[in-house]
């Protein structure tokens, strides 16, 4: 059996994992962005004798403990090395665990240890590289190589979002000017959407937000893409040629065998997936002449966190 | 005592090499675009034996047989999969080498073999994972993670040139727009300089081609930099704006512990790299919060094909 805690903003959630990537049984603690490293390695300690306890289990039923944190980390060391929306920057993070259950503990970029569940037990099993990119408020995304997480010299790499598809575009959160996390979040089909609604009012998205272009969300547009709605048919247009254009780069790159595409925008599913991968199959690198990376949706999607972090110790 | 070949579109290039990465001896024969790999093989083979003559040797005395070749290949089952610029698509190489000397022969991508020998001998000595770009007529680049080429699911990855930085940019040679190669290569700095030089005819560059805008070469440009000519300059500064955001994308994909910038254009030195160095630390991700890669110019540079062929095996 194994453990795999998930560090949010608001939520640290944790899950008893069996070998088959099932989660067995959870707990769940609040959190927020003030505390420090101190008071959350404890709850994970406590999190972790929770969930025992509720299994009649001890630290010998247990494989291992592994722990996703929103930011970097080197698991080397046993620290995250920089988060950007927690108080977790140079934190010893498993020196301070220890204090409370002396066990092997690792930690992991969540977006890394999603791309692992997702490798281990969801849409890339058994693929030799995948790629997990989630595509929400933000970019996360992981690479797997040989079953293991590939993060770069530093533990600190496959920033996908953080690549520029268009120099000089619009300003990034990382201070680059046309990341492709610029284009490719929900913020990035918002803000598409927002600009062809200013001289478009006959849209069914216009309707739906009573001409409140704040309003306007992810489902929305998706919604009227079903209903045939020609602008929110456009807004989808320009959303996929960044995206795509971004995909490429990344196949072209690292030609990983499965990539996978998780996060609120790919919940549209086919009205998303299809399109997207006709694109990509038309700009990727020497066409149909080599085979290419098979583009899915997730799995795993809100549990792939808790799931992959079970599994670093594996 | 290993060999490495180089095939080249004009000539193909081997060497006996030894264990520290040098090349004792040396043969080469023409080669052109329309000679198929029946013709090329026994060329190999025919190279082999040379050298091993040359230095009274035999194939016991051989550790391994190594191929460099302008495209995509796949070393598990021996054959050049597809070359842009030569006749060697979907090319058993290696079953008919070994129907002129029955001995294991690898194969791999030239730009791949540059890459090993910069990681095992020159520039990157040492490195966990290395980049090597070479910036020529086109870019070539690869990648090495603990010693070894790493190239993809498909054995074809890491064409880093063929990255969009510019969303509907100039076309590419590989069909898309707006490619790092684009920006990155001698045509992409003399694009640039042809560009300024329609409105600024007192330039040094200017004078030196006789107002003759064809004949620009980069080293025409890089000696008119070295001579603080205004306009080249600048041209040199569009130059490594493009460059240095292909480069930051590289780091933040792979976060590598060294990159290796080899070619004609990495040949104009400091003057080139010590602005390249400073544009990339101010873009790539997380600053100076966490380590770098460390930017360094090839050592190896026409040898390296054949070294690291020479290599692969190893």
């Amino acid at each position: 059996m194994y453990i795999g805690i998930d560090i949010g903003g608001s939520h640290i959630s944790a899950g008893l994992v069996n070998q088959d990537g099932k989660i067995i049984s959870r707990a769940e603690v609040p959190n927020n962005s003030r505390r420090d490293y101190k008071e959350i390695s404890k709850d994970l300690a406590d999190l972790c004798k929770q969930l025992m306890d509720s299994a009649n289990l001890s630290l010998k039923d247990i494989q291992s403990i592994g722990v996703g944190i929103p930011g970097s980390c080197n698991d080397k060391i046993g620290e995250s090395i920089y988060a950007n929306n927690l108080n977790l920057s140079h934190a010893p993070i498993r020196a301070e665990f220890q204090k409370y259950i002396p066990y092997p503990i690792h930690i992991e970029n969540d977006a890394n240890c999603a791309a692992l569940a997702e490798n281990y037990f969801g849409a890339a099993k058994g693929a030799s590289i995948s790629i997990t990119i989630t595509l929400g408020t933000g970019i996360g995304a992981g690479i797997v190589i040989d079953n293991k997480i590939f993060s770069g010299f530093n533990s600190c790499g496959s920033e996908l979002g953080h690549s520029v598809i268009v120099v000089d575009g619009p300003l990034c959160t990382c201070g680059r000017n046309g990341c492709f996390e610029v284009f490719s979040t929900t913020q990035g089909l918002i803000r598409i959407a927002e600009d062809l609604l200013k001289n478009n009012k006959n849209s069914d998205i216009f309707k739906q937000v009573n001409g409140d272009l704040s309003k306007i969300n992810g489902k929305i547009i998706f919604d009227a893409v079903r209903n045939q709605d020609k602008i929110a048919e456009e807004i989808l247009s320009i959303y996929l040629k960044y995206l795509s254009e971004g995909i490429v780069n990344i196949e072209n790159f690292l030609m990983p065998e499965v990539i996978v595409l998780g996060g609120s925008i790919s919940k549209s599913g086919d009205i998303f997936l299809e399109p997207l991968k006709k694109l990509v199959a038309k700009k990727v690198y020497a066409g149909n002449r080599i085979p290419h990376a098979d583009i899915r949706l997730a799995q795993l999607e809100n549990d792939a966190g808790i799931i992959g972090a079970a599994m670093l110790g594996r």
